[in-house]
Protein backbone atom coordinates (compact mmCIF):
# COMPACT_ATOMS: atom_id res chain seq x y z
CA UNK A 1 0.00 0.00 0.00
CA UNK A 2 1.98 2.88 -1.08
CA UNK A 3 1.09 6.56 0.95
CA UNK A 4 1.17 9.84 -1.05
CA UNK A 5 0.62 12.77 0.95
CA UNK A 6 -3.09 12.66 0.64
CA UNK A 7 -3.63 8.34 0.25
CA UNK A 8 -6.22 7.23 2.72
CA UNK A 9 -8.56 4.27 2.80
CA UNK A 10 -10.81 5.62 0.72
CA UNK A 11 -10.20 6.83 -2.64
CA UNK A 12 -13.29 8.59 -2.36
CA UNK A 13 -11.83 10.58 0.34
CA UNK A 14 -8.85 11.06 -1.26
CA UNK A 15 -9.98 12.51 -3.92
CA UNK A 16 -12.12 15.08 -2.06
CA UNK A 17 -8.79 16.20 0.10
CA UNK A 18 -6.83 16.35 -3.29
CA UNK A 19 -9.50 18.83 -4.64
CA UNK A 20 -10.00 20.79 -1.46
CA UNK A 21 -6.39 21.15 -1.34
CA UNK A 22 -6.05 22.79 -4.23
CA UNK A 23 -8.91 25.70 -3.26
CA UNK A 24 -6.97 29.04 -2.55
CA UNK A 25 -5.79 29.65 1.07
CA UNK A 26 -6.23 25.85 1.60
CA UNK A 27 -3.17 23.13 1.87
CA UNK A 28 -2.87 19.44 2.42
CA UNK A 29 -3.29 19.30 6.31
CA UNK A 30 -5.94 22.50 6.02
CA UNK A 31 -8.00 19.98 3.24
CA UNK A 32 -8.10 16.94 5.71
CA UNK A 33 -9.26 18.93 8.34
CA UNK A 34 -12.47 20.24 6.57
CA UNK A 35 -12.84 17.25 4.43
CA UNK A 36 -13.14 15.20 7.90
CA UNK A 37 -15.29 18.02 9.14
CA UNK A 38 -17.84 17.43 5.83
CA UNK A 39 -17.58 13.54 6.66
CA UNK A 40 -18.86 14.21 10.40
CA UNK A 41 -21.46 16.36 9.43
CA UNK A 42 -22.76 14.63 6.21
CA UNK A 43 -25.83 15.61 6.46
CA UNK A 44 -25.89 19.45 7.59
CA UNK A 45 -22.80 20.49 6.06
CA UNK A 46 -21.86 18.17 3.25
CA UNK A 47 -24.69 17.85 1.22
CA UNK A 48 -26.03 21.44 0.97
CA UNK A 49 -22.56 22.64 0.06
CA UNK A 50 -22.42 20.00 -2.99
CA UNK A 51 -25.77 21.20 -3.84
CA UNK A 52 -24.88 24.95 -3.25
CA UNK A 53 -21.76 24.32 -5.84
CA UNK A 54 -23.35 22.24 -8.07
CA UNK A 55 -26.95 24.49 -8.39
CA UNK A 56 -24.25 27.22 -8.75
CA UNK A 57 -22.38 25.96 -11.16
CA UNK A 58 -25.34 25.64 -13.45
CA UNK A 59 -26.92 29.34 -12.69
CA UNK A 60 -23.86 31.35 -12.03
CA UNK A 61 -22.27 33.05 -15.32
CA UNK A 62 -20.10 36.04 -16.49
CA UNK A 63 -22.15 39.58 -17.59
CA UNK A 64 -20.90 40.31 -21.09
CA UNK A 65 -21.55 43.82 -20.93
CA UNK A 66 -19.24 44.46 -17.48
CA UNK A 67 -17.50 41.02 -16.43
CA UNK A 68 -19.56 40.47 -13.05
CA UNK A 69 -20.52 37.15 -11.66
CA UNK A 70 -24.38 36.78 -11.68
CA UNK A 71 -27.25 34.02 -12.70
CA UNK A 72 -28.82 36.88 -15.09
CA UNK A 73 -27.12 37.82 -17.86
CA UNK A 74 -27.02 41.16 -18.23
CA UNK A 75 -26.34 41.36 -14.30
CA UNK A 76 -28.02 42.98 -11.69
CA UNK A 77 -26.33 46.12 -11.12
CA UNK A 78 -26.00 46.82 -15.33
CA UNK A 79 -29.13 46.19 -15.24
CA UNK A 80 -30.84 48.33 -12.17
CA UNK A 81 -32.10 51.33 -13.58
CA UNK A 82 -31.28 53.07 -10.07
CA UNK A 83 -27.89 52.87 -11.00
CA UNK A 84 -26.10 56.34 -12.29
CA UNK A 85 -25.08 55.30 -15.58
CA UNK A 86 -23.06 58.58 -15.97
CA UNK A 87 -19.64 56.58 -14.26
CA UNK A 88 -18.14 53.65 -14.44
CA UNK A 89 -15.96 52.35 -11.54
CA UNK A 90 -13.22 50.06 -13.45
CA UNK A 91 -12.10 47.31 -11.17
CA UNK A 92 -9.66 44.25 -11.36
CA UNK A 93 -11.52 41.35 -9.88
CA UNK A 94 -14.88 40.57 -8.92
CA UNK A 95 -13.59 40.61 -5.18
CA UNK A 96 -12.99 44.09 -5.66
CA UNK A 97 -16.27 44.54 -7.15
CA UNK A 98 -17.87 42.94 -3.97
CA UNK A 99 -15.79 45.43 -1.60
CA UNK A 100 -16.70 48.29 -2.98
CA UNK A 101 -20.52 46.94 -3.35
CA UNK A 102 -20.22 45.88 0.42
CA UNK A 103 -19.33 49.41 1.19
CA UNK A 104 -21.82 51.16 -0.89
CA UNK A 105 -18.91 53.22 -2.05
CA UNK A 106 -20.24 53.61 -5.36
CA UNK A 107 -23.82 54.48 -6.92
CA UNK A 108 -22.33 53.64 -10.33
CA UNK A 109 -22.27 50.32 -12.89
CA UNK A 110 -18.54 48.34 -13.05
CA UNK A 111 -16.24 47.42 -15.55
CA UNK A 112 -14.12 44.03 -14.36
CA UNK A 113 -10.77 43.74 -16.06
CA UNK A 114 -10.62 39.86 -14.93
CA UNK A 115 -6.80 40.90 -13.82
CA UNK A 116 -3.94 43.52 -14.74
CA UNK A 117 -1.09 43.58 -17.07
CA UNK A 118 2.16 42.20 -15.93
CA UNK A 119 5.25 41.53 -17.62
CA UNK A 120 6.49 38.57 -15.08
CA UNK A 121 3.22 36.84 -15.59
CA UNK A 122 3.21 37.56 -19.56
CA UNK A 123 -0.50 39.44 -18.80
CA UNK A 124 -0.92 41.51 -22.09
CA UNK A 125 -3.91 43.86 -22.74
CA UNK A 126 -5.72 41.13 -25.02
CA UNK A 127 -5.81 38.84 -22.03
CA UNK A 128 -8.05 41.45 -20.04
CA UNK A 129 -11.45 42.40 -20.44
CA UNK A 130 -10.34 45.85 -21.74
CA UNK A 131 -11.62 46.06 -25.60
CA UNK A 132 -15.58 46.09 -24.61
CA UNK A 133 -14.45 48.80 -21.90
CA UNK A 134 -13.92 51.65 -24.67
CA UNK A 135 -17.26 51.34 -26.67
CA UNK A 136 -19.17 51.72 -23.12
CA UNK A 137 -16.81 54.75 -22.49
CA UNK A 138 -17.71 55.95 -25.66
CA UNK A 139 -21.28 55.48 -24.96
CA UNK A 140 -23.35 59.13 -24.80
CA UNK A 141 -24.64 58.29 -21.15
CA UNK A 142 -20.91 58.01 -19.62
CA UNK A 143 -19.16 61.27 -17.98
CA UNK A 144 -16.62 59.76 -15.80
CA UNK A 145 -14.34 56.42 -15.39
CA UNK A 146 -12.75 56.01 -11.87
CA UNK A 147 -10.22 53.73 -12.54
CA UNK A 148 -10.10 51.56 -9.36
CA UNK A 149 -7.42 48.91 -9.95
CA UNK A 150 -5.12 48.10 -6.60
CA UNK A 151 -2.40 50.37 -5.52
CA UNK A 152 0.43 47.33 -6.56
CA UNK A 153 3.00 48.13 -9.44
CA UNK A 154 1.00 45.95 -11.80
CA UNK A 155 -2.32 47.81 -10.66
CA UNK A 156 -0.88 51.43 -11.59
CA UNK A 157 0.47 50.01 -14.81
CA UNK A 158 -3.06 49.19 -15.90
CA UNK A 159 -4.50 52.32 -14.84
CA UNK A 160 -1.75 54.20 -16.95
CA UNK A 161 -2.22 52.16 -20.05
CA UNK A 162 -5.95 52.71 -19.81
CA UNK A 163 -5.57 56.36 -19.20
CA UNK A 164 -4.10 55.97 -22.51
CA UNK A 165 -6.70 53.60 -24.19
CA UNK A 166 -9.16 56.47 -22.98
CA UNK A 167 -8.20 59.67 -24.28
CA UNK A 168 -10.66 60.51 -27.39
CA UNK A 169 -13.40 58.74 -25.79
CA UNK A 170 -14.65 61.94 -24.00
CA UNK A 171 -14.73 61.34 -20.57
CA UNK A 172 -12.75 62.35 -17.19
CA UNK A 173 -10.61 59.58 -16.00
CA UNK A 174 -9.94 59.92 -12.41
CA UNK A 175 -8.31 57.15 -9.62
CA UNK A 176 -9.45 56.69 -6.03
CA UNK A 177 -7.61 59.03 -3.49
CA UNK A 178 -4.02 57.70 -1.54
CA UNK A 179 -3.68 58.35 1.63
CA UNK A 180 -3.64 57.71 5.51
CA UNK A 181 -6.22 54.32 6.03
CA UNK A 182 -8.95 55.11 8.08
CA UNK A 183 -8.00 54.44 11.50
CA UNK A 184 -4.53 53.95 10.41
CA UNK A 185 -1.98 54.57 12.68
CA UNK A 186 1.14 56.61 11.13
CA UNK A 187 3.95 54.17 13.21
CA UNK A 188 2.42 51.08 11.07
CA UNK A 189 2.07 52.79 7.37
CA UNK A 190 4.90 52.33 5.02
CA UNK A 191 6.89 55.31 3.71
CA UNK A 192 5.34 55.27 0.32
CA UNK A 193 1.59 55.84 1.73
CA UNK A 194 2.88 58.52 4.40
CA UNK A 195 4.63 60.21 1.12
CA UNK A 196 1.56 60.04 -0.88
CA UNK A 197 -0.70 61.25 2.15
CA UNK A 198 1.86 64.36 2.99
CA UNK A 199 2.41 65.37 -0.76
CA UNK A 200 -1.55 65.48 -1.13
CA UNK A 201 -2.51 66.62 2.01
CA UNK A 202 -5.47 68.84 1.95
CA UNK A 203 -6.29 72.04 3.94
CA UNK A 204 -9.29 71.61 6.84
CA UNK B 1 -31.73 45.90 -1.36
CA UNK B 2 -30.37 45.18 2.00
CA UNK B 3 -27.12 43.89 2.40
CA UNK B 4 -25.27 41.31 4.63
CA UNK B 5 -21.90 40.83 5.32
CA UNK B 6 -22.50 37.89 2.49
CA UNK B 7 -24.87 39.38 0.41
CA UNK B 8 -24.21 40.12 -3.45
CA UNK B 9 -26.12 39.84 -6.67
CA UNK B 10 -26.85 36.80 -7.49
CA UNK B 11 -28.45 34.00 -4.43
CA UNK B 12 -26.85 31.00 -5.52
CA UNK B 13 -23.70 32.66 -4.89
CA UNK B 14 -24.47 33.53 -1.64
CA UNK B 15 -25.86 30.65 -0.72
CA UNK B 16 -22.46 28.90 -1.74
CA UNK B 17 -20.23 31.58 0.41
CA UNK B 18 -22.76 31.31 3.36
CA UNK B 19 -21.53 27.41 3.35
CA UNK B 20 -18.40 27.90 2.60
CA UNK B 21 -17.48 30.13 5.45
CA UNK B 22 -18.57 28.18 8.12
CA UNK B 23 -15.89 25.20 7.44
CA UNK B 24 -12.90 24.95 9.73
CA UNK B 25 -10.80 27.85 8.92
CA UNK B 26 -12.67 29.61 6.56
CA UNK B 27 -14.02 32.63 7.37
CA UNK B 28 -16.46 35.23 5.56
CA UNK B 29 -13.37 36.58 3.33
CA UNK B 30 -11.87 33.26 2.73
CA UNK B 31 -15.23 31.84 1.75
CA UNK B 32 -15.51 34.72 -0.87
CA UNK B 33 -11.70 34.34 -1.98
CA UNK B 34 -12.65 30.49 -2.85
CA UNK B 35 -16.55 30.96 -4.20
CA UNK B 36 -14.70 33.71 -7.16
CA UNK B 37 -12.36 30.78 -7.58
CA UNK B 38 -14.56 28.11 -7.96
CA UNK B 39 -16.89 30.18 -10.06
CA UNK B 40 -14.27 31.35 -12.25
CA UNK B 41 -12.96 27.89 -12.65
CA UNK B 42 -16.27 25.98 -13.10
CA UNK B 43 -15.79 22.89 -15.33
CA UNK B 44 -12.10 21.97 -13.92
CA UNK B 45 -12.45 22.84 -10.37
CA UNK B 46 -16.27 23.39 -9.06
CA UNK B 47 -18.01 20.60 -10.98
CA UNK B 48 -15.80 18.16 -10.08
CA UNK B 49 -15.56 19.33 -6.37
CA UNK B 50 -19.07 19.01 -5.87
CA UNK B 51 -19.14 15.75 -8.08
CA UNK B 52 -16.73 14.47 -5.44
CA UNK B 53 -18.68 15.57 -2.54
CA UNK B 54 -22.06 14.40 -3.65
CA UNK B 55 -19.73 11.17 -4.20
CA UNK B 56 -18.55 10.84 -0.91
CA UNK B 57 -21.35 11.41 1.17
CA UNK B 58 -22.96 8.51 -0.58
CA UNK B 59 -20.04 6.13 0.02
CA UNK B 60 -18.37 7.02 3.03
CA UNK B 61 -19.45 5.80 6.30
CA UNK B 62 -17.99 5.09 10.01
CA UNK B 63 -16.56 1.37 11.13
CA UNK B 64 -18.71 0.04 13.21
CA UNK B 65 -15.71 -1.56 14.75
CA UNK B 66 -13.08 1.21 15.16
CA UNK B 67 -14.82 4.45 14.46
CA UNK B 68 -12.64 5.00 11.49
CA UNK B 69 -13.94 7.02 8.50
CA UNK B 70 -14.18 4.09 5.07
CA UNK B 71 -16.50 3.29 2.39
CA UNK B 72 -16.60 -0.15 3.81
CA UNK B 73 -17.33 -1.01 6.76
CA UNK B 74 -15.51 -2.71 9.03
CA UNK B 75 -12.99 -0.06 7.11
CA UNK B 76 -9.77 -1.58 5.18
CA UNK B 77 -8.04 -1.02 8.50
CA UNK B 78 -10.03 -3.38 10.43
CA UNK B 79 -10.48 -5.96 8.03
CA UNK B 80 -6.64 -6.33 6.51
CA UNK B 81 -5.09 -9.24 7.70
CA UNK B 82 -1.76 -8.28 7.72
CA UNK B 83 -2.55 -5.95 10.89
CA UNK B 84 -1.11 -7.18 13.78
CA UNK B 85 -4.23 -8.06 16.18
CA UNK B 86 -2.49 -7.78 19.25
CA UNK B 87 -2.51 -3.77 19.50
CA UNK B 88 -4.92 -1.64 19.43
CA UNK B 89 -3.92 2.29 19.40
CA UNK B 90 -6.53 4.60 20.79
CA UNK B 91 -6.86 8.10 19.14
CA UNK B 92 -9.36 11.22 19.70
CA UNK B 93 -9.92 11.69 16.08
CA UNK B 94 -9.99 10.21 12.85
CA UNK B 95 -7.28 12.76 11.51
CA UNK B 96 -4.87 11.43 14.74
CA UNK B 97 -5.39 7.83 13.07
CA UNK B 98 -4.83 9.40 9.45
CA UNK B 99 -1.23 11.56 11.16
CA UNK B 100 -0.15 8.10 12.14
CA UNK B 101 -1.28 6.04 8.82
CA UNK B 102 0.91 8.69 7.17
CA UNK B 103 3.91 8.13 9.29
CA UNK B 104 3.67 4.34 9.03
CA UNK B 105 4.40 4.81 12.66
CA UNK B 106 2.32 1.75 13.71
CA UNK B 107 0.86 -1.69 12.03
CA UNK B 108 -1.54 -2.69 14.78
CA UNK B 109 -5.35 -1.52 14.50
CA UNK B 110 -7.03 1.82 16.01
CA UNK B 111 -10.10 2.51 17.76
CA UNK B 112 -11.74 6.11 17.21
CA UNK B 113 -13.34 7.78 20.33
CA UNK B 114 -14.49 10.80 18.55
CA UNK B 115 -13.28 13.30 21.03
CA UNK B 116 -11.89 13.80 24.62
CA UNK B 117 -13.70 14.01 27.92
CA UNK B 118 -13.79 17.42 28.66
CA UNK B 119 -15.55 18.68 32.08
CA UNK B 120 -15.90 22.51 30.17
CA UNK B 121 -17.49 21.62 26.82
CA UNK B 122 -19.88 18.49 29.00
CA UNK B 123 -18.27 15.74 27.06
CA UNK B 124 -19.30 12.48 28.91
CA UNK B 125 -17.72 8.99 28.41
CA UNK B 126 -21.33 8.46 27.39
CA UNK B 127 -20.60 11.04 24.77
CA UNK B 128 -17.34 9.05 22.98
CA UNK B 129 -16.65 6.00 21.51
CA UNK B 130 -16.21 3.96 24.89
CA UNK B 131 -18.04 1.04 25.56
CA UNK B 132 -16.86 -0.27 22.36
CA UNK B 133 -13.29 -0.38 23.24
CA UNK B 134 -13.97 -2.77 26.71
CA UNK B 135 -14.96 -5.66 24.77
CA UNK B 136 -12.43 -5.55 21.65
CA UNK B 137 -9.55 -4.96 24.74
CA UNK B 138 -11.08 -8.04 26.30
CA UNK B 139 -10.69 -9.97 22.66
CA UNK B 140 -8.28 -13.04 23.30
CA UNK B 141 -5.84 -11.66 20.86
CA UNK B 142 -5.54 -8.51 21.91
CA UNK B 143 -2.30 -7.96 24.22
CA UNK B 144 -2.04 -4.10 24.48
CA UNK B 145 -3.76 -1.13 24.18
CA UNK B 146 -1.46 2.24 23.24
CA UNK B 147 -3.16 5.38 24.60
CA UNK B 148 -2.51 8.17 22.02
CA UNK B 149 -4.84 10.48 23.42
CA UNK B 150 -3.40 13.97 22.80
CA UNK B 151 -0.56 15.25 25.39
CA UNK B 152 -3.37 18.25 26.07
CA UNK B 153 -5.15 18.27 29.66
CA UNK B 154 -8.09 16.65 28.38
CA UNK B 155 -6.41 14.00 26.27
CA UNK B 156 -4.76 13.27 29.64
CA UNK B 157 -7.50 12.89 31.55
CA UNK B 158 -9.10 10.76 28.90
CA UNK B 159 -6.50 8.11 29.23
CA UNK B 160 -6.56 8.76 32.56
CA UNK B 161 -10.14 7.40 32.53
CA UNK B 162 -9.61 4.63 30.04
CA UNK B 163 -6.55 3.50 32.11
CA UNK B 164 -9.04 2.99 35.00
CA UNK B 165 -12.12 1.51 32.70
CA UNK B 166 -9.77 -0.72 30.98
CA UNK B 167 -8.17 -2.79 34.10
CA UNK B 168 -9.07 -6.13 34.77
CA UNK B 169 -9.17 -6.51 30.87
CA UNK B 170 -5.57 -8.62 30.78
CA UNK B 171 -3.76 -5.88 28.38
CA UNK B 172 -0.94 -3.68 28.58
CA UNK B 173 -2.13 -0.11 28.72
CA UNK B 174 1.13 1.83 27.09
CA UNK B 175 1.23 5.47 26.32
CA UNK B 176 3.20 7.22 23.82
CA UNK B 177 6.80 8.50 24.81
CA UNK B 178 6.85 12.71 25.71
CA UNK B 179 10.28 14.31 24.58
CA UNK B 180 11.48 16.76 22.71
CA UNK B 181 10.34 16.36 19.46
CA UNK B 182 12.37 15.26 16.16
CA UNK B 183 14.10 18.42 14.97
CA UNK B 184 12.89 20.70 17.96
CA UNK B 185 15.31 23.00 19.65
CA UNK B 186 15.96 23.52 23.41
CA UNK B 187 15.15 27.37 23.06
CA UNK B 188 11.63 27.21 21.66
CA UNK B 189 10.43 24.31 23.58
CA UNK B 190 7.61 25.12 26.26
CA UNK B 191 9.15 24.24 30.20
CA UNK B 192 6.68 21.21 30.53
CA UNK B 193 8.18 19.44 27.78
CA UNK B 194 11.76 20.13 28.77
CA UNK B 195 10.99 19.40 32.49
CA UNK B 196 9.49 15.96 30.85
CA UNK B 197 12.64 15.62 28.76
CA UNK B 198 14.63 15.49 31.55
CA UNK B 199 12.88 13.48 33.78
CA UNK B 200 12.47 10.94 31.33
CA UNK B 201 16.20 11.10 29.75
CA UNK B 202 17.49 7.65 28.59
CA UNK B 203 21.22 6.19 28.93
CA UNK B 204 22.62 6.13 25.45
Amino acid sequence: MAKGPFSLAAADVERLIRLLAKLPGLGPRSARRVALHLIQQKETVMRPLAEALADAAEAVGVCSRCGNIDTADPCEICADPRRDPASICVVEQVGDLWALERASAFRGRYHVLGGVLSALDGVTPEDLNIETLIPRAAEADVTEIILATNATVDGQTTAHYLTERLEGCGVTITRLARGVPVGGELDYLDDGTLITAFASRKGV
